[in-house]
């Protein structure tokens, strides 16, 4: 069976860590967020598709929640006494080899998805990652005030914490990378992660032409909630959403991805089994809705969430 | 009293730092070689002006004789696994900080002249470094099979060991980096550090203007011997003379630098004091030779020296 998740960074690795156990045999692809890479003193950062790689090859720092396990910052310190890059955006040595090995490869021309594919062949990961586009599309943050930034510096300097207008996704006319179009046409299931649907999803979404394909896929689309009893489970979707307008709770979110019988994204949708009760509502919407255990506490739980997923594809 | 040195990396920083020592008050200049500089993995490695920056700031490894002290490898390893830049060119996690800080002002379209300036704020080197050239001059080591490679790869991969034809400097159409030139016209005393005479300080007379500037200044040259007692103190002289026809000795190299009044670049020469016999010959070349002793065991030594070079100018 072949499956394909959209997918931004640390939650969506964990979901796509217990996919691979929970679909053993299966051929997973993972489209993943570009919207918050960067460039950093001089080298290419890609957050999201780094925390899937790392998370699948179980290099992942579980405690901290991001980076690499076992992580030094000795290079970052030198950046800091030379004055250069984002004193508030740290660098970890065992992370930098990997940008440091990316960049290498863009500037000698080669697309972000080849130079993803040669990163990941290190490990045997057991999910393609296909960046949703080998364009530069950087999601830009505009604040109330007018004054617009880029979102890694909105998210991790400022915290989420600035009074938020609109989110820009400077896609232009990026195309989807090498895979991305075929990979939606030929799936059997598609899967939205438990990602932040304003700065990891809705980036995917934007890229001319994947919208459109999604559209046209014959697969079932099964999105799962990041959002559990109103809250957020990790990072800060609630500063996102409430800045589009999109109330914190995980019927809201399915409304505003929509029905897509009725020109919206998905089928199907999951909430957390506290949450059972907004489950009418999106019914209402035209939107399958099942109540199933979403916290991804550990492999087991993702897994069970992963087979979940896929049973409320059929 | 304003004092400019010609010079390569680790003889030449030891050197400049007697120098400092020994002439407290006086301007000091280094034209330092970038004819080993090279692009690896997407980054600007600049081994010389990093020697210098490194020794001079007292952060540099007195006992492996290149790098930071307290040097660790995390970067490097990751980079080896992914299978990117050459195995056998190892870069340190601090001296990568410098690397990626020099890189990120390059590609910012900053020249490495001023790049260089802005890393060595971060210290109070004493001395100003310059670089030869701000423009990419790789020496290029052509085989006795005809081949050719990088300096870089002959040397650190290959030890010097390869049947070498000849050194090719590419300088083209290079110009003299901002405050050379006017760094040797307006010169007291002008000095050829201990460097390597092929592959150290052919280089930067090789850049166009250099030599001719050097010819005209009214400052006094004086250049002090690499090689003591027929050997070379540290490094691979000795297989770079031997390429190109130049006897491993004290006197060879004056001569192949040759007599100012007879169309050649030194005035005076120094030779170790086992090297006295050596003296009447150089002479003989229309050089004032003297012999002093030449070892850089420590700063004492190297001041010692650089007070001996300063009064040969006289």
């Amino acid at each position: 069976m072949k499956i394909v998740v959209l997918s931004g960074g640390v939650g969506g690795a964990r979901f796509l860590r217990g996919l691979r156990s929970a679909a053993a045999g299966s051929e997973l692809t993972a489209i993943v967020n570009v919207g918050d890479d960067m460039w950093l003193t001089g080298l290419r950062i890609c957050p999201d598709l780094d925390s899937i790689m790392y998370t699948l090859a179980g290099v992942n720092d579980e405690q901290r929640g991001w980076g690499r396990v076992g992580e030094s910052e000795r290079v970052s310190g030198e950046l800091r006494e030379y004055g250069v890059g984002w004193p508030w955006f740290t660098l970890g040595d065992l992370d930098l080899g990997t940008h440091i090995a990316r960049t290498h490869y863009l500037r000698s021309g080669i697309p972000l998805s080849e130079a993803t594919a040669r990163l990941a062949s290190r490990w045997d990961l057991g999910v393609r990652l296909l960046p949703a586009t080998d364009d530069e599309a950087e999601t830009q943050v505009v604040l109330a005030d007018g004054g617009s930034l880029h979102f890694q510096e909105w998210w991790t300097r400022h915290r989420a914490a600035l009074p938020t207008r609109a989110f820009v996704y400077p896609v232009g006319s990026s195309k989807p990378a090498p895979g991305v179009l075929e990979a939606i046409v030929s799936a059997h299931v598609i899967l939205i992660a438990p990602s932040n649907p304003v700065v990891s999803i809705a980036p995917i979404l934007a890229i001319p032409g994947i919208r459109d394909a999604l559209s046209a896929a014959r697969a079932p689309i099964v999105g799962v909630s990041p959002i559990i009893s109103g809250a957020v489970v990790r990072g800060m979707a609630d500063a996102c959403l409430t800045a589009i307008g999109v109330a914190t709770a995980a019927d809201a979110i399915a409304l505003h991805y929509g029905a897509r019988s009725r020109g919206g994204l998905i089928d199907a949708w999951l909430v957390d089994e506290t949450d059972a009760a907004l489950t009418s509502a999106i019914e209402a919407a035209g939107i399958r809705a099942s109540a199933v255990p979403l916290w991804m506490r550990d492999l087991p739980s993702s897994a069970a969430l992963a087979t979940a997923a896929l049973a409320a594809a059929k």
